[in-house]
């Protein structure tokens, strides 16, 4: 396995093509490791200044007085090799080049590729890209960016061929209060490949849940290898590009990756006990899933709502996604009949009706199903109704304006945020995933941040909702397979 | 065909059970109603209350001093005989009925329901309902719902037999600034039915696209018939519930529907031009496209984003929906080699390359695009970095604050807005559907709401974004066939 440390926890890093200027790469990259706050040395590098961003600045490396573990390379293709050998000179351990225009464009930048490759191998040093992002790591604060790629910091870790994915994974898990513990963006993988970093994942104790965007899979057997030692012990998120054909034409002219075939590595997937995602989204809903659910002990569900068009389309979400409903057992009906309306449904799902008026007993029929020892997971209406505030009340003719405010707002917010504790305490005591469906939700809403550091993921849909749920289910499935086979 | 221009637009409307408790349901729709702005009268009845809400109160509905158009119902479900015999002699035309604790919960609220309905035709009035959340419609300003539904103006019309669906799907395309001209929550349709109301939509000149949530369809034939009406000339988008025994189970204790078959239902859409979605999010996606993109001339799409990661998701995306990825001609080539690096992809997707260093370029690349023939639609990255600022900004260490502000905040936000008013631009003048994928960009952003309002929509995923084309050209593949066949 190829030693990381000083790539994630370095003590010192130069930029090569440090800038001043405005949207040049050099320039980009230097101001985001200075305002992520790296814990180590900045060298800037640039024939041409004396100072950037405050930094002293130099003209190349061999003028570093200090060793340097990691260079950051950003100054154009032609350059790299030139750049390169001065970095083996000065005995630096890891490039990352940043720099575009190599084994993605033609067979000038495969020469050009292959030339790096020689001079890095033959100076001992190892390269991460060409043609890549960046390098992000949590216990250094280092983000190291073209894309200012600086997360919420936490316990995932990500390797990606595409750039962009990396950034927008992180980001947009960051912004459900999911933090990252490392990343990088392997680019064209020249000479380090995404195998490498997965191995690394799969050993590193501050990760505990890996992702992986994926054009093309260059060393198989190492991948199903880092893959299988991985999920013994941490769910594996992985999105792969280049699943059509169309989609493999362009990976080829982006990363220069294969994509190969998509049957066989979905077949690969479920031997890896890897969860495949079809997109983004995905791919950040299962972020959080991992990230803050307990792993349901089986698949049999319970849904609650006080609004029965809910249930009807959390019940086809589940089934359509493998997962069972609960029959709900005469104890919990009995306990649901002392405070539901006498027109409640009498099965699962559990429609509390009521509309909006009052949902304290969503919390109270959420315990009841809890309680029952085979409901092993519960999906249920989000008690959170911000879309009546933020979207109606504007709506609102002026002469209501202050009677809507005290009649309703007032009331439900403190009902929103009293249920939404509810549901949080529940969460903890119950041990059980508990995934909410916000109907009238907007991200970014209070109830919502609120229910989401509680532990409660807030989907969009149903659909979501179950989907996650059979994700963790799956991989709850395979860790259990695994139990019997040793 | 039923009329119900009065339902729509009454000249004077009862709220039966108005109130003044919070939490009560007649103290929501009387609220609902003055707060919507009803340019009718609005008579609250109540036998204790002198005046609510600033209304003068009648003791029932034979005190009212006018004939009434509309009756809502919300009195506890024994009460509704006797309220409904009082409103057919007051000769009230139509009564929403809100009151749960009918049909959907046993045969003693099955056989009230038989008794309203009997009351009332013998009366000579219609109901909608009972367990219904209202009715709304933009031209009388009339919103009478339990649920606070006063969504944004415009041409779209729902009917929802679940009345938490009309809510959610109304609001939530409100927020994106689709408009709705009606809704109405069927409910139980113990007397009228979502046929009737279907039969309205497909002749109300207001109304240019339908939506329709169902749980079970009680008139096939007219079902039909009124489908086949309104997909003649507007798009008609569906979401059924209990497509799943589960779903379906649940939907007869909702709203006491019977499912029936979902491959026959699913046939039928496709022979009758509907557009079948599977999730509330699809809807709102297909709301906002039907009512704000053209319809493509066919399958061809081109793609073009800055980042090749998002080309290859959208080249999969595409070929998955059944899209065509459009050949680009040497033209079109010879002018994106003008200005793009010399490194771009060369083929559809169009990988401009660039990071967010540079993206004029991008409504660069579009135009080009646009102006071959034979690219009916594109996909392209949405140019709105939104999660940069409100991300990453706050991560960053004081000491870069100002300097992040003046390098990056101001270039970038004026680049955002320049290059957003040039994708519009380019969307008038071709003519085309241009929907883009919001990689960084926030619902709520300012660039998002900029875009949108322009006629183009930001979508999270690439997949979204391929799968609207893709039932944007089978709507006009439909219509073809159509054409063709009369």
């Amino acid at each position: 396995m190829t030693d990381l440390e000083s790539l994630f926890n370095p003590r010192s890093v130069a930029v090569i093509g440090a800038s001043k200027s405005p949207g040049k790469t050099g320039t980009t990259v230097l101001f985001c490791m200075i305002g992520g706050g790296f814990r180590g040395k900045i060298y800037p590098i640039n024939p041409k200044e004396e100072e950037i961003l405050g930094l002293e600045t130099y003209k190349s490396i061999s003028e570093v007085p200090d060793k340097v573990d990691v260079a950051i390379i950003c100054v154009p293709a032609p350059s790299t090799p030139q750049v390169i050998r001065e970095c083996t000179e000065a005995e630096v351990k890891f490039g990352v080049v940043i720099s575009a225009g190599f084994g993605e464009v033609d067979e000038n930048g495969r020469k050009l590729q292959q030339e790096i490759v020689r001079i890095a191998r033959e100076g001992g040093m190892r390269l991460i890209g060409p043609n890549c992002m960046g390098i992000g790591s949590a216990a250094s604060s280092l983000y190291a960016s073209m894309n200012f790629t600086i997360p919420a910091t936490g316990n995932a870790s990500v390797v990606s061929q595409s750039g962009t994915l990396a950034t927008l994974i992180t980001l947009a898990a960051s912004e459900r209060g999911i933090g990252f513990n490392k990343y990088v963006s392997s680019g064209n993988e020249a000479d380090l490949h995404l195998e490498d970093f997965l191995e690394y994942y799969a050993c590193n104790p501050e990760t505990k849940v890996v992702a992986a965007f994926i054009e093309g899979v260059r060393e198989g057997k190492k991948f199903i290898r880092a893959a299988k030692e991985i999920t013994k012990s941490k769910p594996f998120i992985v999105l792969k590009g280049g699943s059509t054909k169309a989609g493999a034409g362009a990976a080829s002219s982006h990363t220069g990756a294969l994509a190969g075939s998509d049957t066989v590595f979905d077949a690969l997937c479920k031997q890896s006990g890897i969860t495949r995602v079809s997109n983004n989204r995905e791919m950040v809903n299962l972020l959080q899933a991992f990230s803050t659910l307990p792993l349901p002990k089986g698949r049999k569900v319970a849904i609650v709502s006080a609004q029965g068009g809910l249930g009807v389309l959390a019940a086809d979400a589940c089934v359509k996604c493998g997962l069972e409903l609960a029959s709900l057992t005469r104890e919990t009906k009995h306990n649901l009949d002392a405070f539901l309306p006498y027109f409640w449904s009498h099965k699962n799902p559990v429609d509390a009706t009521g509309g909006i008026a009052d949902y304290t007993i969503l919390s109270r029929a959420l315990e009841v199903l809890l309680r029952q020892e085979d409901v092993q997971s519960v999906i249920c209406l989000a008690p959170i109704f911000s879309v009546i505030f933020s979207t109606i009340r504007p709506r609102l003719s002026n002469t209501v304006q202050g009677a809507f405010k005290s009649t309703f707002i007032g009331a439900l917010g403190e009902m929103e945020e009293k249920v939404a504790n509810d549901f949080i305490g529940l969460r903890k005591r119950y041990g059980k995933p508990i995934v909410s469906v916000g109907l009238f939700a907007q991200r970014g809403s209070e109830g919502v941040r609120l229910l989401e550091e509680g532990g409660i993921p807030v989907h969009d849909t149903p659909d979501e909702a179950a989907y996650v749920i059979s994700r963790l289910a799956e991989y709850k499935e395979y860790l259990a397979r695994l139990g019997e086979a040793i």
